[in-house]
């Protein structure tokens, strides 16, 4: 793509600039960078007492969306792709649509960081006279936009990740999955919002501000990939590149309605994109599509496999993409149906009442496909996430003040709008504020000892499954919950335990939706049992009023490095549910 | 196999029992457990004075192996299988004639730890039944004998690492490779020498003592597969088990004449297996096959992947053997010749006369076969070797600590036989006395950074090689010396940089033997200039017949998890040697 000139930098003095004037800057030229034509005045926008938001875009009131805008962008993936590489649809034509729904999405959701829409214009022109010359498109791809994270770094821009303290760092290459995604002919035009660190799941960060769920904007769209949450579920994007450490693709995708992968590590190419907690590869980030169906999710995954990421980053596997293993050869062991486990609850918390219907009705779409749903109890997910947080925080709070002692801007301490001010019970995203160097890297390596013996804990209890399966194998996926709750208010979304475990276990995840919080339905069950005092505590906090018009998916889970079979299983839960629906 | 019942156990308690007494008594019970008849009378053994025992075992002053225990113990691998499998040979007979010739090596080198002669025994008898009555081999290794450094736990033994504090800690379940050797159909008798600890290049510890290299048995075999190296050098195995972190199956193999792999991590299970440093997962050690041709190594990788590994240890990868990768199909691409990368030295000592001789004799082979074999210029190996040194002695002093003090036995600091006593100039294989625990978890994780970008470096490079290696494609492998001297006498094998380099970067390496030191051919070179302070030393010690004897092989160098293909690259390479003897 033709590199646009950097802008001009803000000098960073310390005596000159406080944080928060570097703040005010940066959002004044991300305001400048909006479209003015695309800008709706504030009385065609729905008022702080709508909630709910998700079909403005198509409203008469918006009225900015033409109906070939309405047509480009509400396309099938598969339907854009063909009218792209056919050459019905031009680039310029398909940008442009999502690129205007977009900042529509971001009017109502404070969705989106970087906005570089002039730039993939031109950069689609010259897909559109490439294949007026040529006949044929640059590549499968061909004038696809998409949109990434605000880590995942584009030439030329800034990448804050919510840092105030990287304003004005421009970067002076493509992160390698933006390259393969532009080598294949897809356009980025829009990096989303996230969480200052990445490390919670909302996304609200010192410059940025907040993004909001488009189902019901009292509630958090979640994080890190929240931003990609919400745009995506308003239709602003057909596919989005986010990263998942403990739940970062998959808790937005479930809090938005929309579908993500969390592939196994070491797959897609990590090389160029920022990060926090870089050097720990003990239980790592990864990056993922977050899409409104799962094709977009194979596409994706497939594109970047096609481009043999091993050779051009150090950390990938050598593993090409397997159409077999993507057949499920392996599963349908001569001719036998397939065996769900579902997993009810993670021994620690019991979910909410949607969640719960969210399971029920994936088991009863997929027994009426006779397929095998059989209960799996979980393995430890209590250990596994202790783990997981002591890993992570043993160099955590020496990684964030490295970064945010350049300006001075606090580390965000809650997520909470009112009042904003430090927890006083602790910040759950944060290690406490006794020095981390107290970790030792002896300590560390029995940490990830102890990990290593919880992962051979979880694999013999998988295989161990064949015996209860029905099918004589171990089971093929394992349905659960991706969180205990529906989307929770702005600064409510305390725990990500119910995804987390399986980035400590590193096996794939899809995320898809399935239904949707409905007061009349989700009523409140009595229980007087508890598992223990978070348990009871997320039972009492149970407001269904509160989650109303929230999505509720659940995680398809696969076994380690089977990504292309864990994409498949969930196109067959996929389907079973619409089957049903 | 049959589970041996447990010896009984020595009582350890601090007041009865010294270091020097558990370890006397453990060397006492392994003196009980060597086959009385097949210890040979003093007289009969070669005097201190010979150093070259290579022949004995076939001496007839040795004696003790009968024409058919030299067919067995001489025949290549392929024919003990086609002849194991077809049931022309016993398993008995087989395993006897091996384990034989083992007592015989151990009498020669000192290579062997734990003998477990007669267990073995009864399991070929099953074995033999087995085949008389079903009429075929219980799997496709029945019946062949294999040997494990003492690192891999069988059932029912100790496993002292060279550890006086883990004598008495008897296994109660096989490591997991030794599972898969045995449902297989092989059958382990004997256990190897190691270093305390594992992380020194020779094999000496506190409780067995050092072994030698039957070459020249002034020199040391290498390690920390050391007793591996001797043993199957001696041909009293046909197929050991090793482990290398930093060279430990490739600088035995390479010091003894014989053939080892280290394959890419993470594709042998580790599961069950004792180690140093665990939960040091940056440059993690690996299990790797030693043996007497490149055939027993392909076996051996085989027979683990056929297991499917990565359903029984939770840190495999999930990668089959891929037939296509070892055919080259990539490689041949478009019908073209090989490309190799010759590297001279690796930019920070010239290796000594003998092993750039086995270069070049390597290189006129592969030309004369029409490969083209092109200078690669190593790529900053002093600091891929300072990074790796830094990750490992994060923790390391404690990590030894935390075993040697349960009885107070030293740590060992030096490996020269005189003076028996610490170096004044500081062990190389040992961090400082300084506590490692001054490294904190997050200054490894900067560690864990820097090595990443030195491994990304090395990407860059290697592909970059399409420009000169004249195929158009980047070089098919990178053929090196294996250590820049041949074996060195005892306590002198001060440095691992030419192998520890492609464990920082996880690249597979066979190394296969090439020639042995032969003064006459090997003189000194004369030289002025100097690569730095370590190049003159080292060449400065260059001395013809201190060396004399003593094999040289050379390190054929892969791409990461292209295992396959290595394998199948060097037998190319020991082809051609073999073709222009």
């Amino acid at each position: 793509m033709a590199s646009p000139a950097p802008a001009p930098r803000p000098t960073i003095t310390a005596t000159a600039s406080t944080w928060q004037s570097l703040a005010a800057d940066k959002r004044a030229r991300q305001a400048a960078s909006i479209p003015r034509e695309w800008i709706l005045p504030i009385h065609r926008l729905p008022g702080p007492k709508v909630n709910e938001v998700i079909g403005f875009p198509e409203d008469e009131k918006c009225g900015l969306l033409t109906t070939g805008d309405l047509e480009v962008t509400n396309a099938s993936i598969e339907e854009l792709l063909a009218n792209l590489t056919s050459g019905t649809w031009t680039a310029v034509g398909v940008v442009k649509a999502f690129a205007k729904r977009a900042i529509i999405a971001h009017q109502l959701t404070n969705c989106l960081t970087e906005i570089f829409i002039e730039q993939a214009i031109t950069r689609a022109a010259e897909l559109d006279a490439y294949y007026d010359k040529y006949g044929k498109p640059v590549g499968p791809l061909h004038g696809l936009p998409f949109s990434l994270k605000d880590q995942i770094t584009v030439k030329g821009l800034e990448t804050t990740m919510g840092y105030v303290s990287w304003i004005g760092e421009y970067a002076t290459e493509n992160a390698l999955v933006v390259d393969i995604m532009i080598e294949a002919g897809a356009v980025p035009y829009v990096r989303t919002n996230v969480p200052q660190t990445l490390m919670w799941p909302e996304s609200f960060n010192n410059i940025f501000g907040r993004t909001s769920n488009p189902y019901n904007r009292t509630l958090t769209s979640g994080g890190s990939s929240g931003g990609e949450g919400a745009l995506i579920a308003l239709k602003g994007s057909p596919l989005g590149i986010g990263s998942d450490i403990g739940g970062s693709v998959r808790i937005p995708a479930n809090f938005c309605g929309i579908y993500s992968l969390r592939p196994s590590a070491h797959r897609v190419p990590y090389l160029g994109a920022k990060n926090s907690l870089i050097g720990q590869d003990s239980v790592p980030s990864v990056l993922g599509p977050m899409s409104s169906s799962i094709s977009g999710l194979k596409i994706f995954f497939q594109t970047i496999l096609a481009s043999e990421p091993w050779f051009r980053d150090a950390s990938c596997i050598r593993k090409p993409w397997s159409e077999e293993e993507y057949k499920l050869t392996e599963h349908h062991n001569k001719g036998r149906v397939l065996s769900f486990g579902i997993m009810w609850d993670d021994g620690i918390v019991k979910p909410h009442p949607p969640v719960l219907r969210a399971l029920e009705k994936v088991k009863r779409a997929l027994v009426k496909k006779r397929h095998k749903v059989v209960e799996f109890k979980a393995v430890k997910h209590a250990e596994i996430c202790m783990v997981a947080a002591k890993i992570w925080d043993a160099g955590a709070l020496q990684d964030y003040t490295t970064t945010t002692s350049i300006t001075g801007e606090p580390i965000i301490t809650t997520m909470s709008p009112t009042p904003f001010a430090p927890s006083t019970s602790g910040a759950p995203f944060r290690p406490g504020s006794t020095p981390s160097s107290t970790v030792s890297a002896y300590d560390y390596w029995q940490l990830n000892t102890a990990k290593q013996a919880l992962r051979q804990e979880y694999l013999s209890a998988w295989q161990a499954t064949s015996t209860t399966s029905g099918t004589g194998r171990p089971f093929d996926a394992i349905l659960c919950p991706a969180a205990s709750w529906a989307a929770p208010p702005h600064g409510k979304n305390t725990s990500v335990q119910y995804t987390m475990v399986w980035n400590v276990l590193d096996y794939p995840v899809v995320v898809l939706p399935v239904t949707r919080v409905d007061q009349r339905l989700d009523v409140r069950r009595e229980r007087s049992e508890f598992l223990g005092a978070m348990d009871r505590e997320v039972y009492e906090s149970y407001d269904p009023k509160m989650h109303e018009g929230s999505p509720v998916g659940i995680q398809v889970v696969g076994r380690n490095l089977e990504d292309e079979a864990v994409l498949a299983l969930a196109e067959i839960v996929d389907e079973a549910l619409k089957a049903d629906a």
